[in-house]
C-alpha cells in the first residue's frame, strides 16, 4: 500500500489526500511533524532530500516528493487531468502560479500566523505578503467570476491545488470577500463528489 | 508563427529559448523590459493577469504562462520528456522544486544584486536567501554527484529548468566552489547539441 507521509495542517499534504480520496487509492497516512522538525532526520531527508512534506512512498525504498508532481501522477489517465493537449498545459499553468506566485504568500502567511513565534520579523513577513498574496487572489478571481473552474469548466487537479490553501485563505489573514468568483468556486470544489476536508487524514493512520 | 515574451536576462525566459532552440522550433522575440513595468501594462495583462515573463503566443489570441508549462507543453513527445510514468513524475518533481525551492533564493539573488537597487531592504533579502539558496544547491549536488543529469541519467527538461539559473548563481553571490557535481553537469548541459546562451534570444527579434 502507498505511504504519504504528511503534516496534518499542510495544504501540500492535503492536496494529495484529496486526490487520492476522490481516486478511491488506499493509503497509509504516517505524520511528521514539521514543528518538530521530523522532516529535517537523517531518515526523512533520505526519503526526500529536500526536507518537506508531502511525500508518497510508491513502494519500499521508491519516493515521490512535490505535492503538484504527486498530483499529476495519480490524475494521469483520470478525469481529474485533461488528455487534451492544450487543456493539460493550462492545469500546468495553474499548478506553477500555485507554487511560485499564491503559495509563498497566501499558504506561508497562514503557517506564520498560527504555528510560528509573533517575532517582529515574522509579523513583518506577513505583512510583506499581503500585496502578492491579494494580487494571486486577482489572478483567480479573474478566471473564476467567468468560469465555473480553473481549466475547461470543470473539476481538474488545477483546482485541487489551488483550492488546498484559498479555501483557507481566512486563517492567514486573507479575506475573500471582494472575490465572489472565488467563494462560488470554493463551493462547488467543495461540493464535489468523495470530498475530504482539510482536517481529514483520509488514511489509515500508522505510527510511523 | 509562435511568439515569445520574454526579458533576456530572465533565466525562466531563457528555458523556453533554449528548450525551443534545441528542438528546432522558430519563434518571434518580443523583449519586454520588467525594470521599466513593461509587463504590468494592460495590454500586457491581457496575454497574463500574473503580469510575469515568460508569455508564450501559442496563436493569436492564445497564451500560455509559466516557464515550466511552456517546457513541459513542447517537450511532450520528445526526447526531452520522458514518456515512462515514473520517469515523468521525477521530471515533474525537479520542476516543482525549481520554482519553489530554488528560483526564489538562487534567481531572486542574482535579480536583487543585478537589477534592483541597493537598499538595505533589498540587501537583507539577498542575506536571508542564503542559506534557503544553498539549501538547493545541496539538494541538487546529493543528486549529481552520483548521475550525470537530474532523471534517468540523460538530458530532460528538468535539466534545462535547474540549469537556466543554477549556471549562473554566481551573478546571485552563489559559489559552486564545493559542489563538483554540479559544475560537471554544467558542462554536460553546455555540451548538449544546439545549445544556446542566456544572453542569445534564439529567435527572430521583433520590436514588439
Amino acid at each position: 500500500m502507498y505511504k504519504l507521509y504528511d503534516f496534518r495542517p499542510s495544504g501540500n499534504g492535503y492536496k494529495v489526500r484529496l486526490l487520492l480520496t476522490q481516486l478511491g487509492i488506499p493509503y497509509t497516512y504516517i505524520e511528521k511533524d514539521i514543528l518538530k522538525r521530523e522532516t529535517r532526520t537523517p531518515e526523512f531527508l533520505a526519503i526526500n532530500p529536500n526536507g518537506r512534506i508531502p511525500v508518497l512512498e510508491l513502494e519500499p525504498g521508491l519516493h515521490l516528493s512535490e505535492s503538484n508532481a504527486i498530483l499529476i501522477y495519480f490524475s494521469e489517465g483520470t478525469a481529474y487531468l485533461p488528455s487534451d493537449q492544450l487543456e493539460r498545459a493550462y492545469v500546468m499553468q495553474w499548478l506553477f502560479f500555485e507554487q511560485y506566485s499564491h503559495e509563498p504568500y497566501i499558504a506561508t502567511s497562514r503557517f506564520l500566523m498560527h504555528y510560528a513565534d509573533k517575532s517582529d520579523h515574522h509579523q513583518a513577513m506577513i505583512q510583506q505578503k499581503r500585496e502578492p498574496g491579494y494580487a494571486a487572489l486577482g489572478v483567480l478571481e479573474k478566471r473564476l467570476a467567468e468560469h465555473p473552474f480553473l481549466v475547461s469548466d470543470r473539476y481538474t487537479i488545477a483546482d485541487i491545488a489551488l483550492y488546498a490553501y484559498t479555501h483557507v485563505a481566512d486563517e492567514g489573514g486573507f479575506s475573500l470577500e471582494v472575490y465572489p468568483g472565488i467563494r462560488a468556486w470554493i463551493e462547488r470544489v467543495a461540493a464535489q463528489p468523495n470530498h475530504l476536508t482539510i482536517q481529514e487524514t483520509g488514511g489509515r493512520d500508522s505510527p510511523g
